[in-house]
């Protein structure tokens, strides 16, 4: 379920953002406490480790090695590596949503050019709609693993409506190597052809804008699909990982507070508790954790889009506009405003 | 209330931004004051503990502190981050205000493909045009707390004239989990398709071309719709509040102006009042300001869009322009360059 | 009048941009000198102030501060700030150079679409053209200066033409508190629909043509309004301002040349002339101009669009081509490659 | 074979990315092992003889020579460069990917809108479909060298029944010095036109739909094209190179462990190993990969496009949906939500 | 001529863009071994002036210059700058490739919608085809030097075949003030219409799509155009070159090699040849060189757009499609895959 904040931030106020400090879900606390409590554990143990158990000349070894880690710490880009790549991320992720597949233009078009209040007017744009449902839950099957956890087979499908039982066979029969989620839109396609032979679609330029919607509806479909399928290359994830796991690394003995007798630079404080570096691993893991949240908007994290509500507000809100509203105008009146 | 100053920019002159630094209405100082007072008071209050109270062990530790905090202050990112963020900020609040929805293509279309200078022909074109402005108002409502206010039942809506009581009969009576703002379009959509049938529109293209610029405007809609419901990920906007509230944390003990005596390095000048560190205040709590009131443009900030003036406006001409105006045309005369 | 420099820069030569930096016109020679002189001037006074009319201590206590404010002049993140905000400032300047509404497509479709050589056919043609070009003059008024000073009163639009006076009247008459530059469309539209019945634009197909090429003029012109209405949130301008101005202020006192025999680092040479603060001033002052300058690309700066001349060229290209031109077409001949 | 990892990555778990990194697939380590191998090797080399064989005086020339270049290493600006170029590659990498021609939307429109279930009806949907898909090869013989590998010459295409023996012929005929990869698309329109007039499309509506999704087509084609044709400039490409092998050669010399003994600033420690320049140069030469593999993403490295894959779907998922599934509808059923 | 070396990187290999380091057309080398030249002269110039010409004391001051020049040069943010300049510079480039007007979408239209095999027809097909090369020629004699070369008056334009006598004529009696590029276009409009009067264009639809497609050739012409006209804005490009060369005069000084003997920090090596800052020079340099390359992508430098080639390829394959091969279809036969 998407977090929804914006109503919390809609005016600029006093501190305004401090509040979503506050809360738990979606946020950095529940993403990266886990990594968190490992991260500070072994800061601790390597800090117990140097104060109490090493001997003095293991003491002054770790102390180079400290001073040796921290200046190559600050040497790691991880600042720019993380602004690129998140940005990148951020970028996908949102085409990705934008380009979800709404049936709403196709149910307006189907609704109002689509003819007859009889059963096979009404079976014509059920059907209709069914398809383009259809489609898209087959898509959205190989793409969220939400929403394949719920469909498993295609029995799931065939079950909860979206597909007859006459249309799985020849679905089934259809003899092709490769993924068969167009097969929905070939129906759609002929089916509005023989509705437009038989009169229910009233001429050329009517279909043609059905059709069109539906190539539209069919881009997005194929889009997410594309997303799915070529993700960011590999080597770019694992080389900003990298970056931060380094610079955690790095700094799980380059920030250690050293023996303040020894003098060196930069080194005369011991407050035991790094704040400053156990801060630094929220900035940067918690950028990181953003990317690892978005870069797959269909899993089941507190930001994912809601497929499954999707499936079912579609299907629901589709049948219900080109069947019972079909035609089912108000009774127009004169607005207030009249004369 | 957008505030504009492009006219006050419109030529590169002596200077020519310090005329904008004056400015109070949607100003930074505006933005900013209380956080600054805050920040100052505390900065005062530590310099003040810090030279009158703290003994002088307490000083040396405190030194140490305050040149501890100074070092990792200059190590968070706060410039890198905030630029990635407000850009990101900065585009989706642009894209917002170019989907907010004006019916203008639509009233356009309407005035001159709806047919007949009688009641019925004003009573189509005012009725399909109400459609339009009742479906943004309904998305209107729950992006826009300053129209959420205005309109908090449906009971205002239809007070309002955007909604006939017949239809809010209608309305309430269709049985849907979902929300409901896509119902008059299928009615627009119904209506247009009854009217092509009377004749009042001559042919399928004229009604094709009404339902597709139909389309448009409801994609609008819905991504507004989409842009306050899917916002920027909780966890980003965390990190970037994060990092820049520890650097002013960090700020506000490492930028104390130390005991001139100690000798520490870069403290050989005690100004009392901390100027370039308050400026820094400035830039950076101003540019994450920038994001806090862009991150939500539909709320009642300076510089949020005036939502209540265009749904005012959007109804007073679009009824204007399809009821009045519909084939009132200025006689024809032969223009002044005429041969 | 924009400042095209694209000739001279056609191939890549022998330190190829150093011509440009010869140009007066549009420079940043021009843009800067005033605020130059005024950097220069503040520079010296302190300067000279330092070196004869300081005391000791006041020396001594000068030197702190100064590098006090060097040091955190370097600490300004002006390149960033500068970077992003140059960049957004860009982006918008050249998409209102793209949207800068152009008849041309209009005027191709009204010259092959509404038939008719008669006086009657010319005079459509001849009309449908003057709204096109009425909208776009209106929408520059409001947006751009210099138009502005050109047409103050609609008494100037019909004067030059645009507008005749009967079509004034009607458009005094509508009674609505907002904007009326819609008003020549819905004439267009509804003029358009006119000519479709009497048979001088064949049929549905042609007119929707026209129709849906205005409603493409007329994002144009509301793009345009849109960008001049809400510009780039002043909070963000104060941002970036105020960051180069602290950085200046910082310079003037940081960047003295303190007296070598104190043996302050770095300050082991004294060249009067602050030769690379100079530099300095000029790129960032000169990254600021080219904001200042794009931010309203309608006033009256070397490089602004010339929103007169356009004006002119439309309204006379487009009288042309829909009226002279109509179906004045060369004799057909065979070219030189026929067989 | 693009490597997809997106299931792995669907939600964001503890450690989430660390997963990531064990995959030899497309991995960084597969791409750098070989450079790695060198890399390592050579500064092996640097440090033995530096170790053994220098004599005192060479030793210390060594030294000096390493700090030197160790200094500059530091500001060689690789990460700035690298960002901005990989940006660069990655949007032309996607926007490649978007490009990709299917076939879809063609076969959808051609499957309802090309009447006649007789065999010569089946031969004009097949044949249309085939100029489409032998379009689409022959961009893809001169964009990919995989494809170029499977389809050498002209004959293989006709051998692998995208082309008959006939139109090649008239193909081979056709005098023009220039790529003829448009003429099967002038076959496409000339054929819809013939249908157009034998009554098989069944008015001009339907035959412009086809047109346009035809240029459609074409366009994603010569996109493609055009991205081969015209890649990064050369220059670009070869600054980013020489700033990442200058980084390296620099680090070879000046990430050396001296002499602990001589004293030299942030050199009091010898671990053989420099493991942070090691993870250096996983990422910096991760990144430049990241480019090296995309730049052209129709070779046959693991992250490329398999196009050879394409253009099997494509036919044989394209004349199943025009010929076998033209018209051959399932049986309309009411759905299980009837009333 | 556009150098592609996009086989060259098709896979990612062993040290993969190492080759393209080699190439000379088109390369860095090419661009930039004359300014490479006058920087290694000037720098040895000076380096021997210092050695050899100066005294003691003006040695002195030569050295404390020297640490001045490099100091300053450090702060230069010519990484930045170049960064958001040469992205600008190369997104500019790559729109104004991708907005090349190719005819290959009209000619497909009217091959197949203008009717008629005999010389009428032929002819008017020709005509069509010959208005939409004329233009773009117009276009390009305007924005491209080399065009403008080889056509440098209207009588060349009339001698290689694009404009007729008689044309020329009706051309040159129109009478404005302003370019008259858009002629052809009307005449193109009219000549259209008037084909569908006479039936050679079957109906309105035809006509539109027609219509519709030259409207979006001439965007394309006219983006070409503004790209030329409405450059980069002059200031923007005198930064960027000022802080280049800046940079590269302080570095002539600030990179000198001093007296080790003196013990300034970090100059106690002499190695004559300033390795690192003449690649530095290199990449930068480069760097701006691929925006000087870039930035007027019309000329004659290696990686231009080659027009005078397009043109000749429009021309000769678009009368190719409309003429001989309209309607000349191969003869349809069964393909392999046949049952």
């Amino acid at each position: 379920m998407t977090v929804t904040y914006s109503s919390k931030v809609a005016n600029a106020t006093f501190f305004g953002f401090h509040r979503l400090l506050l809360k738990w879900k979606g946020s950095i606390y529940k993403l990266l406490y886990r990594e968190f409590i490992v991260f500070a554990t072994l800061y601790t143990a390597i800090s117990v480790l140097y104060r109490f158990f090493l001997t003095g000349s293991q003491k002054r070894f770790f102390e180079k090695l400290s001073i040796y880690c921290d200046k190559y710490a600050e040497q790691i880009p991880v600042t720019f590596v993380l602004g690129f790549y998140v940005t990148l991320v951020v970028n996908r992720w949102w085409n990705q949503f934008v380009n979800l597949p709404w049936p709403d233009r196709l149910m307006f078009l189907i609704s109002s050019c689509v003819q007859g209040r009889d059963e096979y007017g009404r079976l014509l744009r059920r059907t209709l709609m069914r398809y383009v449902n259809l489609t898209s839950l087959l898509i959205f099957r190989s793409v969220s693993t939400a929403v394949y956890k719920r469909f498993p087979t295609v029995d799931h499908v065939v079950g909860a409506g979206f597909m007859t039982r006459y249309e799985r066979k020849i679905f089934d029969d259809l003899k092709s190597p490769h993924l068969k989620y167009w097969v929905p839109f070939v129906w759609f396609g002929n089916l509005a052809s023989k509705a437009r032979k038989e009169g229910r679609i009233r001429d050329s330029v009517d279909l043609q804008t059905l059709l069109n919607e539906m190539n539209k509806y069919r881009s997005w479909c194929s889009l997410l699909f594309g997303y799915d399928w070529v993700g960011i290359p590999l080597v770019y994830t694992q080389v900003v990982t990298l970056a931060v796991y380094t610079f955690f690394f790095a700094c799980l003995i380059g920030r250690q507070f050293l023996d303040t007798d020894q003098g060196y630079q930069g080194h005369d404080l011991d407050l035991y508790i790094p704040i400053f570096t156990l801060l630094q691993f929220f900035f940067y893991a918690g950028w990181l954790k953003v990317a690892e949240q978005l870069i797959n908007p269909f899993g089941e994290d507190d930001d994912d889009f809601e497929t499954n509500w999707c499936i079912d507000r579609n299907l629901q809100v589709s049948l219900l506009a080109v069947d019972e509203m079909h035609m089912n105008l108000p009774r127009m009146e004169k607005d207030i405003y009249w004369n």
